[in-house]
């Protein structure tokens, strides 16, 4: 058998100790894959008294010196954040390693300097394990479905906020009560922000929008909203007519409508709390796992569901890729590289096509529901479904529209606030997944 | 822009014209993801007269001469069948080309030969196709998973059996019914016998379990029974205790158990209808649709669900592999090869551990439940739940079992059916995803 595939590990949290536990405990099987055994070069942490569980001489907090060692053949990312990561991922291209990375962020910051760093230098830089954790998710959409035309990409692919989302519609609490719960279980971060704003999800929905548009998507170019101003009466509502809301990242292709007719597509990518249909598929994920739904011209709706965190579970995705990568350079090849070739532009939120439900509270008179409608009308947003509910001397009006520009909605809500007859405006959200 | 990609197409059914259609309407991307245009350079037909759509000069009946041109770079198998297509493909690896197939016959047949012929050829040889349409299955156990180990994988891979158990579901039909309206429809063909009977989902599980566990497995080691003993009864008793019928297609890695305890792993490959629980993922998966479970050590749970065969979808699966070939090629490599290091031994039917749901019509007197238990006992197989229902001077027992071998549950059924104290035995089948 050949000489081992030397790998430098920068980190070794929860991810990083469960990658060099399936190393050690599939050696056999992997080097059986791979044609070569697989060697562990060196550790690279900031507290090496922290790791009693690694071999000293593996230790170091000299993460430069190892990712550019000559012996180094690739090299597992699983620190996280911006930097100093991206200066050791470029040192490690400009010395020939090929990185396998769970660094949703930085891809997403701007990841086609990396991909074309590691192109330059011919080396890979694979990422599954950044996105939904242990679902295969990058590689089907880069290979899988590279023959078919994308449109839609919708996922829940942040655990923590559907683990509070789903206890909010289970129990009834309000946000900052599950928010409470789900920290005190060690589903929410101490500094929950990452999670519960939205910046996990958007990072993750620039990077499968980049992939399955052929087009650069940074996180920048994703429009946020978290699930903190989700209320108890937003649950409520959304079963009220049979949906749920969860957290979605939406990455769609647009095509041009309306006076842009003439125009060619353009990429939308959100990330916002939305009710969706107790019937979708993606409703009846719960907790902490993960699912992602794509719709392509040819091959039609698809699901991918699995555990989008955890050790193990993001682990397996690192050494899926470590194996793919392995065998690349067994082959002497670099892999495919991510083609950016589309280059769609990015659609604002304001231009892109979402559904509204929203919940008023007004007085029950004649006329209420035509003024309101009339609103509606004003704006260009057509309504779908009213219901009114009477009680005392105040109704209650359910209203769910059709698809038009978020900056019409947005304006109809500004201009129903206003209004003398709406007594309050008791819950607005966006839905999607209705037909 | 090099040279084109010159494909060859064998065969233009339903999958074959799609695949042409996708060739032509996606030019220009498949061109930008590959880095060169494809052109079709013949399409290999029995009856040219009957394909009016395709341009004359590309038909031809001399398949065996068209896959050894020398100006072909790539083989598209789509007639299905063994032979003549084995020779065929035989032929084009020996020509130095590479084959993308739909053809899960021919691989679950003897894939291993197919596979060698390719890799001594130093060519691809593809066929996401075969299984479950559209969805991306084969590359993410080729691949994804390459550095886990997978326990189990279980499939609803075949949408005619899978349309008629719905209807039954829904109706209350027997099976002659269900089939009869299938078959009206569209879902079912002239001749059901390989989606009825099995065969079909036997030889998808044969692929699968062969990428699953780096073993060869072909359609022979595979037990199979079909859907054609599935009575209204058993489609009502499975309701009764919170389960759906389904045709499953199970892979299985068993760890050695009792006197084997000193052996190793085998591979267990079953296609047989089994009851599961309403709240298991696979029992929302209706009608034509497709969905594959997965469990692997590291990363838990998976699910893949889509459309599991029509044209676009299964023609999308091609031109994914179709794309994934001629990167190989610019890049002046075969992809990875599938790997059968692993060898494990086919385990028999009968000493694959099962659960079994079993109702009886028995005389309604005491002690007919201890008789009936003791017979269980008798041949090692523990009972989980019963529950006796009288009517008359008759009860009903319906009886579920933990996990035993098959061949020991299958005694324990001749026995019941001979014993004076039970009048019937009215519904018997296997039993999956209970916890």
């Amino acid at each position: 058998m050949s000489a081992p595939l030397k790998v430098a590990l920068l980190g070794c949290g929860t991810v990083g100790g469960a990658v060099l536990r399936l190393l050690d405990q599939q050696a056999e099987d992997l080097a059986a894959r791979i044609g070569r055994p697989v060697e562990v070069a060196g550790v690279a942490v900031r507290r090496p008294d922290r790791h009693p569980e690694v071999p000293a001489h593996l230790l170091t907090t000299d993460a430069h010196g190892l990712v550019t060692r000559p012996d180094v053949d690739l090299v597992v990312e699983v620190i996280g954040g911006i930097e100093p990561v991206r200066s050791l991922l470029l040192a490690a291209f400009e010395a020939g390693k090929s990185v396998v990375s769970a660094n949703k962020a930085l891809l997403a910051d701007d990841g086609s300097a990396l991909h074309h760093a590691a192109a330059k230098a011919g080396v890979d830089l694979y990422y599954e394990a950044s996105v939904a954790g242990a679902i295969p998710l990058l590689r089907p959409l880069r290979e899988s479905l590279a023959g078919d035309q994308l449109r839609r990409v919708v996922g829940i692919v942040n655990g923590t906020t559907n683990y509070i989302l789903s206890r909010m519609a289970e129990t009834g609490a309000g946000f900052t009560e599950a928010l409470a719960e789900a920290t005190e279980l060690g589903y929410a971060e101490a500094d929950p922000t990452a999670d519960v704003d939205g910046f996990d999800a958007a990072a993750k929905a620039a990077i499968l929008a980049s992939l399955a548009f052929h087009t650069e998507v940074t996180a920048a170019d994703v429009y946020r909203e978290g699930i903190s101003a989700v209320t108890a009466t937003d649950v409520a509502r959304a079963a009220e007519i049979g949906c749920t809301v969860k957290l979605l990242a939406i990455c769609e292709r647009v095509a041009p409508a309306g006076e842009d007719a003439e125009g060619g597509d353009s990429v939308a990518v959100r990330v916002h709390p939305a009710m969706i249909p107790t019937t979708h598929p993606l409703a009846a994920v719960g907790g902490a796992f993960n699912a992602v739904f794509v719709e392509a011209e040819a091959a039609g709706q698809l699901m991918f569901y699995g555990q989008g965190a955890g050790g193990e579970p993001t682990a397996s995705a690192v050494l899926g890729d470590l194996v793919a990568v392995a065998r690349n350079r067994a082959a002497g090849v670099a892999g495919p590289g991510v083609t950016t070739y589309a280059g769609l532009p990015a659609r604002p939120i304001a231009e892109t096509p979402t559904r509204y439900h929203v919940s008023l509270d007004v007085a029950d008179k004649p006329g209420v529901l035509a003024t309101v409608a009339q609103e509606f009308a004003r704006n260009g947003v057509s309504i779908a479904t009213v219901r009114q509910d009477g009680h005392g001397d105040a109704a209650t009006l359910v209203i769910v529209t059709h698809s038009a520009p978020d900056a019409a909605l947005s304006r109809t809500v500004t201009a129903l606030r206003e209004m003398p007859a709406v007594r309050a405006v008791t819950s607005i959200l966006r839905v999607e997944g209705l037909s």
